[in-house]
């Protein structure tokens, strides 16, 4: 793909319905575009989208749709669509953009957050958007890490019912109407993150976030080890991550380092006990970090506490950017 | 205080109409009792408790009533109340059973978890009750620190709103309804445990963890650090934690261990992915054990996420099992 600014690309959304898909949308509206053409299942049939005041028909999605000369695919549908349908697509001018798991940990595909790894960007014209919780924890970390060298994390999530979908969203919704009148499972509690434990009783949210981790910081040393929780949030996922490192530190320079580093916003006002929420964190492109301070139980530890839109650097606004620096 | 099977007991409540005062007093009905007096501040004059299908009227807190002979008198009204009345009760044969922070730390008064360090019950008149998400965290790593002696925990804690008061409840059930009307602050968000932070930048809550905890096990080498966040949950406290060992561990030995000690429930099934959520652990006596696994990251290190009532086995009932052994 060759730069031009004056260029306009051919871009196709699969899973355009979706929450990924319709905030990714949104972002598109500062793309170059020629033609947007979007797709979802057929349960979207007859529905439509508002792009830039225009109407655009959601189509169903088909094997045959990959034989049109896109010049950009975001697959924002999930492992399985990912792993039927971009197999087929032999254009290989056309960057796919992936933000399921299925090609993420392969080694010849790039798993990309620009701030971190765009240098890797150009490998394939697969690249995947890593998961969304692993971008929140690494896009502060990374600065760090560059710094003073990652050794351990540990990582305890609070994660919100958008990162489950539409589904899982309205789930939580239509529980707490109800609510008060009966009592129901989901609002109102925790659950522990609802994907399959391996052998060693890890879930994949877990799992993600360490693989996914070491190949993005390409360090297959460090440490990472997480739980993972859904809480009754709508939007915005928080970590709770204590983070060790190899180097000397200091708090001057890790508040130096965060507040000078891309994508990141310093939110916290220790004195009028204001920290980074997910309500504040909704909507934003930045990742919110908080309640950095010093952990006196290890040498060259701290904590942080970081808030970011699961929907937008997690995985609509990373994608994006991904397809923005191929562009640029 | 002798022990005597037969004995009845005149029995005060300090704080009777709070959250934590309704436990006790629902938990009272099976204690040997004469007089059960229930007091609270003027703002809950002219309320009744029903005790034993008996109406009892609940009296203003005032500096007399503390002549009176009473055997037990509990304090759940906070710091505050305590600091001011406690002192003046000269009757040393009356044992008094503080849940606030007041008295925790001092040198001289107990700081009774009775699972833990019952032995230490007579040593003082004035009992403390630890913070309810300190008792919440050591009742699971107790018997584990028997065997193997903890050397560092990592806890990230997702703490209910009635943790916070009637108040701080209210609050999120309010907002939560008037949430589809218009958008409100508490519903559907985390806070950053809404007490002071201290010079390091740690809140009262994640400092009491350390101190308390330190104190109960009586072993100020244990290293603990904590994050404590307030999810929107009516009731019962989770805690995410990582705790390294120094002796040698096995997650058979843990499990073993853990299934036969007081107190605890182990309550997992990962083929089904069923564990601990505060819906389970709401009104049970049991703190509720589950994800038990090796962190691979860390020498005999594991991951416990650990739910309990923080007004049952976090205050209430805990305040009443030190009663109890205080007469059996």
């Amino acid at each position: 793909m060759k730069k031009n600014p004056s260029m306009k690309y051919k871009i196709a959304i699969i899973g355009a319905t979706g929450l990924v898909g319709q905030e990714l949308i949104k972002l598109l509206k500062d793309f170059p575009i020629k033609k947007l053409s979007c797709f979802a299942s057929l349960k979207s049939k007859n529905k439509f989208i508002i792009f830039k005041n225009k109407k655009i028909e959601v189509q169903p999605l088909q094997k045959k749709i990959f034989k049109k000369n896109f010049d950009f695919i975001f697959f924002t549908a999930g492992e399985k669509i990912s792993k039927k349908y971009i197999p087929l697509i032999k254009n290989k001018n056309c960057k796919i953009i992936d933000s399921s798991s299925y090609f993420r940990l392969k080694k010849e595909i790039p798993l990309i957050i620009p701030e971190i790894n765009s240098h890797l960007i150009k490998k394939n014209n697969i690249i995947s958007s890593p998961n969304c919780t692993t971008i929140l924890m690494l896009l502060p970390i990374y600065p760090l890490h560059k710094k003073f060298k990652v050794k351990r994390i540990i990582a305890s999530t609070y994660q919100a019912a958008s990162g489950g979908g539409i589904k899982l969203l309205n789930k939580l919704k239509k529980e707490t109407k109800e609510h008060f009148k009966k009592s129901n499972e989901y609002v109102f509690n925790l659950f522990l993150h609802d994907s399959k434990l391996n052998k060693k009783k890890y879930s994949e949210e877990e799992v993600k976030m360490e693989k996914e981790s070491k190949k993005i910081l390409n360090d297959k040393n460090i440490k990472i080890s997480a739980t993972c929780v859904r809480v009754p949030i709508l939007r915005a996922h928080s970590l709770s991550l204590n983070i060790e490192f190899s180097k000397n530190i200091s708090l001057k320079k890790i508040y130096e380092i965060l507040k000078n580093s891309e994508g990141i916003k310093i939110f916290e006002d220790c004195k009028k006990n204001i920290f980074a929420t997910p309500k504040i964190a909704t909507n934003k492109d930045k990742i919110f970090v908080s309640r950095i301070r010093l952990d006196p139980t290890k040498k060259n530890t701290i904590w942080l506490w970081v808030v970011g839109d699961q929907l937008l650097k997690g995985a609509a606004l990373n994608m994006y950017q991904i397809a923005k620096s191929l562009i640029l």
